[in-house]
């Protein structure tokens, strides 16, 4: 029998959870697809395992209520902050505004041509519209392995990357997305625009161009674990394995075929529930 | 004699630079008055040296031609992409735009109440707004000072921070607007704004609050590796050092005027080229 060490446990331990078909811990309870061949491909490796994942998204965020008691949170979530829209899929960008409004939970009106100023305090509830890139956490066996990872993604573009503790390296990029669109008005529970539905467009077509260019930066970063950590030749005396069984297009396939299996295992048994 | 090992040498290096009344590499010239203290405390340690700050800015910046050879830039930087305005300094954020218009390098208008779509394409030249934080690079002696450091920052909310390579640790933390104000009519060689001048004040006192929870995440940081990396009580086996001639508050005080001096020294260089 062999031994596993605390890495293989933890790795072992997490990709049972990735295999089960019940929810994760994410809001959303799943993995996103985009994700999944990045994160089969890191999978495949002995001396890595994938530990949180975003495939990119746009959302719509409404702040809590800030305390003053201690620290003002400015630009936080605070108490009671909540996501009025979040999609992870370019196709369901286009059109949140009238599916917000057809929720009918909140009333939702724009300022028009004045921004009623004095209704803007340091306790305002803003609307925050974001676009926010890919990132992944990835625990590594050693440091060198964590070392070797952090350099590639950082020859790739993702430039906010680091190491962490325990050689959990988190790999991260600077595309981004950050505006105030609006704000709660509370007498009336109305969510009031600041901006025309002109601007909210060019902000979605802002967006879906950075869905496209994150795409993109994933494409490369995959490309480039592939040739560099998964099927490299081992310099002598590194831990890195060669797994050269099938040809990278074979085992891409495979993963992704996999991978969607178990998104509709998912969502069956989510469907289910 | 002493024999300097790779780190000592390197931070002599540095120091002997922050010290110079020259200009430094970045487009100010100087390090950022608000930073000095934090670098000053940090390089008191035998063990780091900071080799990269930026205390936070606010900056409106247009972007470049953007190429479609190959890759297409989006949202980047571009071919001749410019800064309108920058500033570091809290008291300098309400007014840029009067101040932008009296340079009259470009025509400058608002969109009014609508946004003329048809000419925004692919290649439309952004205006961006941008508060960006503090940030902070940190070159340690090792791995174990390097986590150390990096579990301080980690532990005062900024948690976009990572180790990279040779022992240097970026101070991260995500208190973010990027927001598109405009484009460029390049037949006309005008800004024009997608917002009005009141939105614009709205981001502006957003800045600031930024500004604000920028400075006291800042000085949460100092505390922290004032305490937990340089007074601090070394575990055995470690090479931390012990620095408690002086008192934390006359450090400060001194190590503050002493910073004070250079910047005036600085100035009255560059003042003279």
């Amino acid at each position: 029998m062999a031994v596993q060490n605390a890495f293989e446990q933890k790795k072992r331990a997490i990709l049972s959870e990735i295999d089960s078909t019940q929810p994760d811990l994410s809001p959303k309870g799943s993995i996103d697809a985009l994700c999944l061949p990045i994160i089969e491909l890191i999978n495949t490796s002995n001396d890595m395992v994938t530990t949180s994942s975003c495939s990119g998204r746009v959302s719509v965020f409404l702040e809590g209520t800030k305390s003053y008691n201690g620290e003002v949170k400015i630009g936080g979530k605070g108490q009671g902050g909540k996501w009025l829209y979040v999609t992870h899929d370019h196709e369901k960008v286009v059109g949140w505004l009238d599916e917000l409004m057809s929720k009918n939970e909140y009333a939702l009106e724009t300022c028009g041509k004045h921004i009623p100023s004095e209704q803007i305090t340091g306790t305002t509830r803003y609307i925050l519209y974001k676009y926010e890139p890919f990132i992944l956490h990835v625990k590594c066996r050693d440091f060198q392995i964590a070392s070797k990872l952090y350099n590639a993604a950082m020859s790739c573009g993702f430039r906010e990357s680091g190491i962490g503790s325990n050689n959990l390296v988190a790999i991260r990029i600077n595309i981004k997305l950050d505006v105030p669109i609006g704000y709660l008005d509370e007498s009336s529970e109305t969510l009031m625009l600041f901006v025309s539905p002109e601007y909210v467009s060019i902000l979605d077509s802002l967006s879906l161009s950075k869905f496209d260019e994150n795409a993109r930066k994933m494409q490369t970063l995959y490309d480039k674990i592939d040739n560099e950590l998964i099927n490299c030749i081992p310099a002598p005396n590194t831990k890195t394995k060669v797994a050269l069984a099938e040809t990278k297009e074979e085992r891409r396939e495979r993963k992704k075929k996999e991978g969607m299996e178990r998104q509709r295992q998912l969502k069956s048994t989510q469907n289910q529930l």
